[in-house]
């Protein structure tokens, strides 16, 4: 059995000893374009070989160039190191081979912190005592009631799922939306496009974990976030593509919107210039919300090249025209 | 039936009309000190009579002045409208008459959302991607490991077993330390003066959400504190009295501890040229981790005086010796 490796800005040589580790009959090589073509450090477990002479049974990727799958023609699967597909679904892919996106790995429970982060500071209002504090001023204000604090999550998947499960810990009224029916104990759920506007309507603060798709791309927009109740809050950990970013400012000038907590942009890494950097109302993390955790990683996806070679099923597999 | 309501800096008419609302047969009065007695404003349901010639049944009361408590000499409780009883304990109560604590009323949640707030920004290094967003810069830190992150909560009543459980969904390891043995799922128990030293030392974060007694007053101390790991990080939200401040100071100094949230002080309100205010590694918030939730604790005290009169028994009842 062969693997390929090919994750841009990735430090390869742990990822082939953990792989190498788990499946020690397989030979592993780490994917270079044809220019920079060379074996990798000595010492690894398995030596690389060039890769057009290499066909790979099963690919490790992440952002892969066209390049790599044109001269991969024997894939059986492509398992992506991150939770999103977008980026791989823009590829021309063999029919044949499989997508296989990561499920949690030790991402849900990151983006489940990241998220509840969030949403309590705003509802308790800790940067403004933070403020407070450089001003060395005791001054508390009125609590907010949580029953009418109510915190809507856009996709219900693995991600949106365990956020939702982590919100209701702290007694916030939840909603879900997807875009199938999902039951999920303790969230009232929203489906489809027709009840979105009422999903939005209900939500005091909205979270978006939709997987990136031609339907979801630019649905934070102006006119789905003037749904928001005034006051609404805005938290965006999916993909940057999904928001319309000069909407956003809008309806944060306009006063409808509080405020936004952002760790995904159009464009990454968020130019020096942007305005999101610097606008007191907004948020800025580097897309560090769900980090690919390596040896999970390489733990689940080994387990899953296993399942397949002895015929089984496995999780996580992308339908390509649905997108996720 | 007669109630006497005297809670310093808490304006009494909600608080009388709530209480009238759920007891509507009872007599209920603002105690004032004799100098200012006078009634209160015109509209209650109850019209509040000189405290004098009233001697109530029961008290609703935060900080109570000692003579409250000598010119009402028929009480048969007193309420304290905040979970911490230390203020009320040092005052001389007449042994026939129950001290009862708050339980919960809408404070758990709350300080389980403060404290997780205060580890997952300790953790994810939140406060740090603050600073790098005034300076628009796009850098992210290698992501911590839970497994070893522990957090361990100082006391197990209420609101500490609450906190453990909301930080055991996070995944952190969590310890808790408890005068007396306490099984908590999912929490490693460490129990009395003995254990102390191991609980400390095995403790990444330490949340102090102790009752304030004489055996817990300055707990936290140099001693104490620089058995946490290196790099320990300090979250006092039970009382100021808990924590020598110059002790958690110089062990900031030091580098041994990483930094502190605080939010109760040995003075409140911190006085403005208190060197917390300015410090670059300590949080400070004003008393506000868990605020009493006017509607839940008058249902509750509601509930509680009904079960008295009809002879049942009430959970929150302190035990003066023991101190909560």
């Amino acid at each position: 059995m062969k693997i390929a490796f090919c994750c841009t800005d990735t430090r390869p040589e742990p990822w082939l000893e953990g792989l190498k580790a788990e499946l020690p009959d397989a030979e592993i090589a780490v994917w270079q374009p044809d220019a920079a073509r060379t074996p990798t450090a000595a010492g690894l477990p398995a030596q690389p070989r060039a890769a057009s002479s290499f066909q790979a049974d099963y690919a490790v990727v992440w952002a892969p160039p066209q390049t790599f799958i044109d001269e991969q023609t024997q894939l059986k699967a492509l398992f992506n190191i991150g939770a999103g597909v977008d980026a791989l679904l823009k590829l021309r892919l063999p029919p044949s081979t499989l997508v296989v996106r990561l499920d949690d790995a030790g991402m849900a429970v990151q983006m489940a912190e990241y998220v509840c982060h969030a949403v309590i500071r705003y509802f308790r209002e800790l940067a403004d005592y933070d403020v407070a504090q450089q001003e060395a001023r005791w001054a508390y204000r009125k609590p907010r009631r949580r029953q009418q604090f109510s915190v809507g999550v856009l996709g219900l998947g693995v991600l949106g799922s365990r956020v939702a499960q982590a919100l209701q810990q702290f007694e916030f009224p939840v909603n879900g939306w997807s875009r199938s029916p999902k039951a999920l104990p303790g969230v009232r759920a929203y489906t489809g496009q027709e009840e979105l506007p009422a999903f939005l309507n209900a939500s005091q603060v909205l979270v978006n974990l939709l997987p990136l798709t031609p339907h979801t791309e630019n649905l934070l927009n102006r006119q789905t976030l003037s749904q928001l109740p005034a006051g609404g809050y805005v938290i965006n950990v999916a993909r940057g593509a999904h928001l319309v970013e000069e909407d956003l400012l809008a309806l944060l000038d306009s006063g409808h919107l509080a405020g936004a907590t952002l760790d995904v942009f159009r464009t990454e890494p968020l130019p020096p210039q942007h305005p999101f950097w610097k606008h007191p109302r907004i948020t800025v993390t580097p897309h560090t919300s769900a980090r690919t955790m390596r040896d999970e990683t390489i733990a689940q996806i080994a387990g899953k090249i296993r399942a397949l070679r002895a015929g089984q099923p496995i999780a996580g597999v992308v339908d390509p025209q649905r997108g996720y």
